[in-house]
């Protein structure tokens, strides 16, 4: 953990469910440091909700509940996650968020000392990303009937004045682009999982994309037709519905898309395509043909895009279908997945 | 249900762990009646989040994390429920709710009748509250790792331009209302949950808020200093809270907090005190003295509001102390209950 906070002395360890119940035992838990980490004007208050001014313009609003397990990863945690995921959501509206709201769902037992971790997590995503958590709710639930702790986060977010981000404005010849390697975050999860060990530990990509897709929109404004982050059921699923919702097809030219050597010998070793891995700190942009070396040039430029990538295009020729040329000079459709191959990776 | 709303025909009955997966499933799940039942122009975008416009302007947020069991009582279901606690969250701040999110984590195994249930008590209560439900998320649990559903709602609201609530602005002489009779939604959560079966049914006094608030702050506007809904740990939380964070007393006078009879005799025979059970439809309002008979008789003339009554005011007699008089002269302090009488009862 990057961010160094000592958990404060308590007369608890664990969190039980009188800690649910709206009275002291709440009170006391939330008086234990959480108000104190997380403080800010808007939710000292400590009241049902925050107010603020907001300046006559477009917001963005975006929720997400985050039930990974385990809460613990290399690379991270689930409040890490619960921060980024939403802070990123709101970045693939090319919206910047501003405030997030904080709800946990926790697990009778959870050990307060696991608790302290998610929440420093949850401090130091929300300071990377700039983003300020205002309002929250804690609930308890018995024990079995939960897995430690679930999170979910809703965020607002100002709307870049340049975006304009919508299916419908993706077009025949528009070029497809990754900000990073992918299936890293899928993979790093399954390793602590299965109790794995690779050569070189794999960690999760879990970061804010926000400042990178604000740099995108201030340099390539209105030529950036999409955004979407890969998250559940990967690169495949994402652009499965793209396809799907606009008609259109797409070429994917296999050679280009970046996966890190450690993760590509995993995913063989494993048997997973990295297609259908979940990413966290990658996101798909379609952008007007013009304006792709640019935006490639942003991205590049930027410490989350380092490996970024022109991997395929928009085109009328196989409509609603998702066509990988291989390495090899193969071509095979890539399909929608079914259901999972790694559940709770999010 | 006062909504009719037939499931569709589906060729699964259960929820599988497939249908949290992002893929085929999940979007079966969605295209199942979800998105129909729920449609608006913003949510049909089905975009990471929604974007929309908004006047300058004062914008209040809440979350809240909805973990009632059972998940089905008398006068309502969980579905109802998380969309009115928003709601009502929000108009506590003086908001009238607009839009909100929409987050399930789903325990593997749910019945469809009973997601299509809880569905439909939240467009019924979506539409009673008139807010619209823009984004969503869905999340899937193995068995034993949630129980049936939880729901996450966020919430936004424009401020009402009359409202100004906050604690620091409760005074001394400030009179204390409520708009309703107390310990309704606990005592019906409880009944269901014992299997017990009293004379006359006690159903949930779940609903929305929103339109009786609105009102009450166009007639006494800033008069209104605070307002808050006793949802866990009841009342007594709630002014225990307030007098903790304000330094100030509060009287109460036991004989005029409304409470039905059933409810009442419900709670003797099973030792409960009204003053600490959850409600649901109900509020807590500290005016202006001047203004309290004109609040009284704006929340009598209300539906939600015909039992409302002046039950106590603030004072500094008794710093930091929430004393109650008796029907027969006692008076005895209220002391902040410790856990709680109820577990899971929102």
């Amino acid at each position: 953990m990057q961010l160094q906070c000592p958990m404060p002395k308590l007369d608890f360890d664990i969190i039980t469910m009188g800690h649910g119940s709206g009275g002291l035992l709440t009170n006391r838990l939330l008086d234990s440091g959480v108000f104190d980490l997380l403080k800010n004007d808007l939710l000292n208050e400590r009241h049902d909700g925050a107010i603020f001014d907001t300046q006559a313009g477009k917001l963005a609003f975006s929720t997400d509940s985050y039930v990974i397990s385990p809460i613990f990863f290399p690379g991270g945690n689930i409040g890490e996650l619960a921060i980024n995921g939403t802070v990123n959501d709101l970045a693939m509206c090319g919206a910047r968020a501003r405030y997030l709201s904080l709800a946990f769902i926790i697990e009778e037992g959870l050990n307060m000392q696991e608790f302290w971790e998610v929440l420093v997590g949850i401090k130091f995503a929300a300071q990377q990303a700039d983003v300020h958590i205002v309002t929250g709710d804690t609930k308890v639930v018995e024990r079995g009937k939960g897995d430690k702790i679930f999170i979910n986060t809703s965020g607002m977010g100002m709307l870049h004045p340049k975006a304009d981000i919508r299916k419908s404005r993706v077009q025949p010849d528009d070029v497809l682009l990754i900000s990073g390697p992918i299936a890293t975050h899928g993979v790093a999860i399954l390793s602590v999982r299965q109790g794995l060990e690779f050569e070189s530990s794999i960690e999760s990509d879990t970061t804010n994309l926000n400042h990178t897709v604000m740099r995108l929109l201030d340099t390539c404004g209105q030529d950036v037709h999409l955004l979407h982050d890969p998250t559940r059921g990967g690169v495949a699923t994402v652009l499965n519905e793209l396809v799907r919702d606009t008609g259109l097809g797409i070429d994917l030219q296999e050679a280009a898309i970046p996966v890190l050597e450690e993760v590509a010998s995993a995913c063989e070793l494993l048997g997973l395509d990295p297609l259908y891995v979940a990413n966290e700190g990658v996101f798909l942009a379609v952008v007007a043909a013009e304006a792709a070396e640019s935006a490639l040039d942003v991205l590049k430029s930027d410490a989350n895009g380092l490996h970024a990538a022109i991997i395929g295009n928009i085109t009328t020729q196989h409509p609603r279908q998702v066509v990988l040329r291989s390495k090899i000079g193969g071509r095979r459709v890539v399909n929608m997945p079914i259901g999972e191959q790694l559940p709770r990776i999010c």
